[in-house]
């Protein structure tokens, strides 16, 4: 694919900004999402969930909802299969257990948070099935519950789950730490490098739970046929990974299930499992018709999977000359329910950007009474930056160095080793902090009383992992891409401009979609900002082969050899004689027949990329409150392909990630009990909350990517956090321990220090 | 491919029976069809059609209609663009001028026929779109009709169409018939054959207009969006005729239309074509909603395509030995309000059956003021067979020879040409007819008076044509097979028999479905008995492609050369190794990553296949009614994939064709007015007119198929009407000259002939 390869400067539909394709449709309510489907003797299911965070279920009454009129279908846990403990690989999570999350789609025996799905009912409406739900009696056995990872890993904890969870780098833990799995890793010697260390600064955070803000709630339809075959239409990540997991939670053929993706109201990582689906399928099956259920927006909360809160520890020792000489990071993020949190990403996004000759990360995956924690952009990232850069900060104050300048000093570059036989592929790492350096944001001076800047800096990874695309050449000469991975960001526009950029052709001749999972080969979910990137490559094989066979054509009509053809910009030529990519799609079925390109790839993982940002706040010193008074963003994206949306990723990335900074989480009462499942209560920033984000683009090419491309969905939800916990301590002299840092934290923290 | 060729012997899963997969969901409502559709703001359709058959418009006030409350959108013909004469190739029909097709779905300045579309009312319920219709106020300006094709090339007829249609093998009539096109065939020496003949038969014949009679009436529903992207949900024979007819008609790309095929409720030949379609395109781009429109039964029946009504005169010259010596056909088909008829299939069905030295065919596409007609299983054939097999019962019986005899004495056999550069390939076309011979039907004796036999013979022939398939092996083992063609008469399973057939493994362990037309290659639509045929041969190349890369990954396992693994029944293996095509699967995405392959080809056309038909009759003397004691069906299919299926498709077939023989008809008034476009007036036979039709398959193989198949959906309409005239004169010693048979003219050729 080589030939494929183009520099910068010949680019010619990559970097530019088409209007998009899906705008109008979503601001004006035709685009189709979950909720638009509406089948003939469609019912309406709806769900029992547990009010208790953690209790056996002693029996289950349904009697009285199945005699209620209306009502279709009453299922609970022993509809289910029992299924084998078995560990799949799960897109960018690395493993799952699939009775875990059989499990978890609705309870058995056991409930293990507030939320958790019981029972449910399908009936002629939704508010007959509400009504129905409301007579299904329960006998529960409470338990106590466990609702920090501090006090799961206590030695006196009860043990949660009876079985193990051998996921991807995790050993077991000490006997005595029932409900945890450990990674661990370490590079020299950490003893001697604290003491060749001249200051050594050791703290601890703690974060908290986090929910991922998308619009649209999970929603589901599933029609079971007569046959046995089921059709899902649902709003998800990954069309095959819904398929694979229903097929196994329910114990069908692969074969038996095809789900049709929507449009996605966002997702941002919570959409890649199944919640709803096998319930709706089993409640279908006892019915013998369809069946759509749809969250509310106090069960999307309650009982999806949200991103873990965090304990925290970090100890960094530096020598005078500003190297950091030795590191020991203790990270314990909640798995929530069930194991397998972001653990090992934790662990890589804790440290991959810095040398640091002497190293140990523990990472510790630990269960709590909570929903089951699921993949929320960059995860596992944004929570150890907010300990790691808060204590670089402090480390370059320490030794009066520009923190900037320090961070230069010491990030890792081009073939280094960031783990044990994984060097940092090309990427020029300093380019992006000196452009921070040189921006007049940094050099600007900031006046005023509380007011402070801070900045800080990460690195994160794309994922490569399995793709497929399609291309049909159309017999008027324009193109039909199909791609295997939801659009969640655009993607079928800057995947169709990189097919347009490989064939010579505008992009206006394209038209592209994602077709339901019998219609194109298997992919991983729409996760790790991998689509751009990855799947752009397959389009980009798949355009070279579009480009073999057009040539051919165009020989056969010649009559010359085929290797005579050249093809530049959209035009074939050989000697003499040129014809246009439109022109031979007009003969296309006389020679031949239609051109249809299918293909299927595996790109490379890890992926890296780099980011930084600058903020600068004013405290309210009475109220704690934090406003933001400038914000600008840095982020190398290896080839911006579209850079509106580039700068919309950048945007929102940033925006949720003041919302975790300031203002996000989740409050669980003593009992378990989550008492703020609203999003008037569960508080998103606004656009009144934020300044206009600055999104300064760089663009260090990718050479596993034939344009340079590198994935850009993900990494700028990294920094805010600690960013504005530096801003915060420059305004007003406090470190935050604690995230979000509400109102009310840096009020205490003010009063604390004075 | 070669490779893959199975002899009969050896085939497992072809030629079995398994349950149809789409059975059940079809007699239970659960399959989705057109009107299965709902979208958010929908609005209905409907349309006002002339009440004329031949029409000026000289104004069309559509006023009071967009002043209705309810009505969201009205267009008339100016709202379509002005497009050029364009032929286009389409199909089985050849080609197809897209202004005339343009024009069928709306008059313009013009109108053709009864029930030709003139303006349509979109709204938000088909209430008040009905109302709608009736408040458009059309002035007219009155033609005289031609109902006919002898009025239409009378020397003195008006010419309907000031363009002329370039059709395949057409060439232009003498300058005074102004309204047909011909096509002229001869070999031999007509005079000198005549000359040498010692009986010469001179026939003419008349058949009516027929409905296909499908049971779901015409449907669609489209969503034009704010991008201009159309997205189509229709019943159609072709999903990707229907993108490129109305990309043509509406002057848009290809590339932003996308059609999705929903499950046929029966089709024949009647739905390869737009009607509805651009003109509800058209409303939802005006009202910026979708649109759903769907045909009442009379509007299927007034303004669809029907198969064209014909004025045949057959003569033949028969020698005393029982040689056929010379034969003159002329065959003047309706093409209806449009040019473009089944003309040439009509000429090649009247013929390639028998060898005839001295042979002239002249046939005749000639425009009536009724609608446009279009295929009709085997299209314009039993309207020639229906002529020329009684000439052929008529001259056997004056030179005293059995009429199978007679047949076997003429037939053309393997490498005899039928026309000129096309020799007839391999088909065993007297075993057919010795089985006719030898069966017990024919030789059972028949007793009982008015009582008649009838024989009749038939060849005819199966598209290739350019098709597409797509296998995806699941990792659990379980294989998605998707092809390209809309299925009508259970291709989805005879298509998967094919390819687990091919792969070696169970037909169970197997899901398909018909993706929509952005969602696989390219494909000419469902018709000319080609999908199990052609689309199975492609099946069974992708199906080898799926193989040849799992023995890669074989060898991948077992570290051996790719070309050491063999592969049969479903087990791989080299050496002492084997492993099951199960087991490979789950080895899938650790060995290189799912298996999916897209497959394009374009089969061989002209596949020929025979049949004859034997059907005993009373005759009821009084009445004219025609019953039918006893029917047996010979068809030669290659090989019947599923036998259940062929023998559905025989049966239907011969139903179908026993309609058009005694009770079917279009009745039209005088001023071109349809009386009877109603199911009740529109008399098809129900399960009480007809016996069980006994199914004889023989199985010649067609060698350019690996397993043998041919195509089997046409040709048992064709035989039929001629086998029942045969058997009405062998029963009451009448020839009828006119097609249906209806009891009022059988009773009137009794009463001339006594």
């Amino acid at each position: 694919m080589t030939t494929m390869d183009k520099k910068a400067e010949d680019l010619r539909v990559v970097g530019t900004r088409p209007v998009r394709p899906d705008g109008a449709d979503k601001v004006t309510g035709r685009a189709r999402f979950g909720d638009d489907i509406h089948l003939n003797n469609m019912l309406h299911g709806k769900m029992l969930r547990s009010p208790h965070a953690h209790a056996v279920i002693k029996s289950i009454d349904t009697s009285k909802a199945e005699a209620m009129p209306g009502v279709r279908a009453v299922i609970c846990g022993k509809d289910f299969p029992v299924i084998e403990h078995k560990m799949v690989a799960q897109g960018e999570a690395g493993l799952a257990d699939m009775r875990d999350i059989s499990d978890n789609c609705m309870a058995k025996d056991k409930v293990l948070y507030d939320g958790h799905a019981v029972a449910a009912v399908a009936a002629d409406n939704p508010h007959v099935a509400e009504e129905a739900v409301k007579l299904i009696e329960v006998e529960y056995e409470l338990l106590p519950p466990l609702m920090n990872v501090r006090a799961s890993m206590a030695d006196d904890a009860p043990q949660v789950h009876e079985h193990s969870f051998p996921g991807a780098f995790i050993a077991p833990t000490e006997a005595h730490i029932a409900n945890a799995s450990r990674i661990h890793m370490a590079n020299g010697d950490i003893e001697k490098g604290f003491a060749e260390a001249d200051h050594i600064v050791e703290r601890e955070f703690n974060t908290e739970t986090y929910h991922q803000g998308y619009i649209e709630s999970h929603i589901t339809t599933v029609d079971w046929d007569s046959n046995d075959n089921l059709t899902l239409w649902t709003s998800t990540q990954g069309q095959f990974e819904i398929r694979d997991n229903l097929a196994d939670v329910l114990e069908i053929p692969i074969g038996n299930v095809k789900v049709i993706p929507m449009e996605v109201g966002g997702a941002f990582g919570g959409k890649d499992r199944i919640y709803l689906d096998p319930v709706a399928a089993l409640l279908s099956k006892k019915a013998a018709q369809p069946v759509k259920m749809a969250m509310r927006r106090d069960e999307v909360i309650r009982a999806t999977g949200p991103s873990p809160g965090a304990h925290i520890k970090v100890k960094m020792g530096v020598k005078a000359d500003g190297t950091i000489i030795a590191a020991d990071y203790h990270l314990a993020y909640e798995a929530g329910a069930y194991a397998g949190g972001p653990i090992f990403l934790g662990v890589v996004s804790s440290t991959s950007r810095y040398n640091i000759p002497n190293l140990q990360v523990n990472g510790f995956d630990v269960i709590v009474n909570k929903p089951k924690t699921r993949p929320y952009r960059a995860p596992g990232a944004p929570q150890a930056l907010f300990a790691v850069e808060q204590v670089i900060d402090e480390l370059a104050s320490l030794i009066d160095m520009d923190p900037v300048d320090f961070r230069i000093k010491n990030l890792t570059r081009s073939g280094d080793i960031l783990l044990p036989g994984f060097p940092l592929a090309p990427l020029d790492t300093e380019a992006l902090l000196q452009s921070v350096k040189a921006h007049p944001h940094y050099t600007a001076p900031l006046e005023g009383e509380n007011r402070g800047r801070g900045v800080s800096y990460t690195m994160w990874f794309n994922l490569g992992a399995i793709t497929s695309a399609r291309l049909s050449v159309n017999p008027d000469g324009t193109v039909h891409m199909s791609s295997s991975n939801p659009d969640m960001s655009g993607t079928r526009m800057t995947l169709a401009m990189q097919a347009a950029e490989a064939l010579g052709i505008d992009v206006a001749e394209f038209s592209a979609n994602v077709p339901d999972s019998d219609s194109i080969g298997f992919a991983m979910p729409t996760v790790g900002s991998r689509t751009t990137y990855s799947t752009g490559i397959v389009v980009i094989e798949a355009a070279a082969e579009v480009l073999a066979e057009m040539s051919k054509r165009a020989a056969m009509i010649w009559e010359v050899e085929p290797d005579s053809v050249s093809v530049a910009d959209g035009v074939f030529s050989s000697g003499d004689k040129s014809i246009t990519f439109k022109e031979l799609a007009h003969r296309m079925l006389d020679t031949g027949g239609p051109i249809t390109v299918h293909k299927t790839g595996s790109p490379q993982s890890f992926i890296p990329a780099v980011a930084a940002h600058i903020v600068d706040v004013e405290v309210d010193v009475e109220t704690g409150k934090v406003e933001i008074l400038r914000y600008t963003a840095f982020q190398d994206v290896g080839k911006a392909v579209h850079p509106d949306y580039v700068e919309g990723q950048i945007q929102g990335s940033v925006v949720q990630g003041i919302g975790m900074a300031l203002n996000e989480e989740y409050f669980y009462d003593d009992e378990g009990r989550l008492k703020n499942a609203s999003l008037l209560d569960y508080r998103m920033p606004t656009s009144l909350d934020v300044p206009m984000i600055e999104a300064v683009i760089l663009e260090s090419p990718n050479p596993a990517h034939p344009y340079g491309v590198r994935g850009c969905g993900e990494i700028s939800i990294i920094p805010p956090a600690s960013a504005l916990a530096n801003a915060i301590h420059d305004a007003v002299g406090v470190r935050m321990d604690s995230m979000p840092m509400s109102p009310h934290k840096v009020c205490a923290a003010i009063n604390n220090k004075s």
